[in-house]
């Protein structure tokens, strides 16, 4: 599989829930993931792979060398943010598919037949936009969350995963393969390479997360008739909390926590009535667990005394804790030796963001690679990466797979 | 038509769309208000009044003493905010039934016959929850507002007005019948007549109103991956809008102003995403032209200085202007008359909310009448009056009416 084969694939998939200003809309289990999902199966049947679909809507694509023998899988998603990137994600599917098939012609063409069987996977809802948690897919796989509870998970409109995932065909009853060892590369969401120069990322770990889950109740009253006096409304409280998980950054270091209110949903939302409920969600990161622990105590001493302050009731539920994770060190040295031979400029990172890696690091050794973003914006239509980057990832992502199915970080392979 | 058979009637209705704390969701042009159309089409064919629907969705059932004759109006809204209360706008409908009935009855059995005809409306969205602007029916009826625009009118799942009446059957092409005074019966929505234990306000004026659809444009972005100072935060800069139109009231004296922002969406609503765009309605209302003026220049300066401070977009634009209306002398004399008559406490007041009278009020002597609201509260499923205060104020309608129907504030009628 040559290079301009992996472009041309790539950027036909790009046109897959193409939005106006070159993005994708292609959100978990919607007609369009379905369209992404089906271009998938098509790669690896024309292929002759075994292609399955577990319980929570992952897609397995199987390259076979040694019946029996357990799976690399390499991958990431196809799922999109609403008017995302074409990158996230994407590119990481689009590069394991090439890279397994560069493998595979060179073990068919009489290379060395290597230990372990090797998997491409398209993750489930790792964007979380329709389905909170993100990273649901292969948290499932990992074990990490529990699938009955994600399959009832809903949509604003009141969907469910299992109801979507059945009505776009792909709720499968396989297992899975048994993994052995993961990798995955992906778009970097951020400055660093692009600043240095460098075309590949060595992620060694991932920053400390949490989300608030924040209900604001008010009353509900005529936004005409009603003294101010006589208000409780559930808005003018809410705003003040985006503005207090916005200010709490400014007690730490420079970017030491970042936070925000990506999700806020207003009842009834109508003109002329004082709003009685706001549903929010914050999200708080940071590399240290304490940042992030501080943070979280002081917005829960500011939301309490808001909430008497106003005399409105307020709801707070932690949500989605996910701690450092450190990927296996000889994973890292892998990405940097696979990245010297090549002649590609690499750098060790830690990733900000939360990606499928950080759920199967916590079940096998996980290798996590980046390519440059340029500017480094992400989850919006102007995300950008080149080819010339995207083509040295899919050679470093090939070399690194191969090692792999070879036994490298594999305990019960030497 | 006796007190009883009126309480009857406005008790089932209250039942169509009922929510589970005693209030209503009729938003307009949905099944539900469908189901009370119906409901109120019923009352007049049984009485063998014709029944007309226009083409903007309000009905008039039309009680014929003299044909060729113009009509006096008298009705309100069965539509209703997302769970609203059973009282705004239906109770001025079913008074207005049960006026039209009685009168009839009197005229029927032998009583002189007026000069004029006698017409009940049922307007289309007064409400503006789904659809904005709100009092739509009434204010096209009147001039005021463009039909066809008003049509074009689309809901926030995109639905437009004619589509939705369309829907539910109830886009008419009749003229409706050509008015010549208007009397309308409506809950306070305040606390003033329940703290002076009366029965009726005798509205004299409505207080000036006018809206603000205000855009923010951030950019949208990742939450884990973006550093807080590359972020421009649509919902960080709409948060801090939403605490301006709030403390602007504080400019001025003590509820001599009255703000909200009761509506606002986030796009694209993801929990791991930077908002890129948030949309949002801000409602000022005051009796002073000039204070709710001076609050606009405010709320301007103080939105161009955020937009520069936050290097974002914020597109402001006036909407749903509302002059003091000043109804007719004679009508509210006609009013105190009427409630001294049957023995009511009366006095004058304002409305601070819009009303359907409000757009009458422009064409046709116009008459508003309110009666008490328990605690105040409306726009809510508490919003309640008692049955006692509904029955005297059926009284007070009929006999306005009665007045009306023989040339009461009529000149062309001296």
């Amino acid at each position: 599989m040559s290079a301009d084969a992996f472009l041309k694939d790539f950027h036909l998939v790009a046109t897959i829930g193409a939005t106006p200003n070159n993005g994708v809309d292609r959100q978990a289990a919607t007609e369009e993931d379905r369209r992404t999902r089906d271009w998938f199966a098509g790669f690896a049947t024309e292929r002759g792979w075994e292609v399955r679909v577990d319980g929570i809507g992952n897609m397995f694509a199987l390259v076979e060398f040694r019946p029996g023998a357990k799976f690399v899988l390499v991958g990431s998603h196809l799922d999109s943010q609403p008017l995302g990137g074409r990158f996230d994600g994407a590119y990481g599917v689009m590069a394991g598919l090439h890279a397994a098939a560069r493998i595979e012609e060179q073990v068919r063409a009489g290379g060395e037949l290597p230990p372990f069987n090797l998997a491409v996977v398209n993750w489930f809802n790792e964007e979380g936009g329709r389905f909170a948690p993100s990273i649901m897919g292969s948290s499932v796989f990992a074990g990490i969350m529990d699938r009955s509870a994600m399959l009832e998970v809903r949509d604003l409109q009141g969907v469910s995963v299992q109801e979507a995932l059945g009505g776009i065909g792909y709720l499968g009853s396989d297992a899975g393969p048994e993994p052995v060892s993961y990798a995955e590369i992906h778009i970097e969401q951020g400055r660093i390479l692009e600043r240095e120069g460098l075309q590949v990322g060595a992620v060694d770990s991932s920053w400390y997360t949490q989300k608030l889950d924040i209900e604001v109740l008010g009353e509900q009253s005529h936004t005409g008739a009603t003294a101010m006096a006589d208000r409780h409304d559930a808005l003018v409280a809410a705003s003040k909390i985006v503005l207090m998980v916005h200010d709490v950054t400014g007690d730490f270091e420079e970017e030491a926590l970042v936070s925000s209110v990506g999700q806020l949903t207003l009842e009834p939302n109508s003109p002329i009535v004082v709003p009685r409920r706001v549903h929010l969600v914050a999200d708080l990161r940071s590399n240290s667990q304490s940042i992030v622990e501080a943070a979280r105590e002081s917005l829960l001493r500011d939301i309490a005394a808001l909430a008497e302050e106003h005399d409105i009731r307020i709801n707070v539920k932690d949500f989605d804790i996910r701690a450092n994770q450190y990927y296996p060190e000889s994973g890292v040295e892998l990405t940097e030796k696979v990245a010297a031979d090549l002649g590609l400029g690499v750098r060790r990172m830690q990733t900000m963001a939360g990606h499928d890696s950080v759920a199967m690091n916590r079940v096998v050794p996980t290798v996590m690679m980046f390519i440059p973003s340029v500017d480094g914006v992400s989850h919006c239509e102007r995300e950008f990466s080149t080819d010339e980057d995207m083509m040295a990832g899919v050679d470093a992502l090939t070399a690194v797979a191969r090692e792999l199915v070879f036994g490298a970080l594999v305990e019960e392979a030497k």
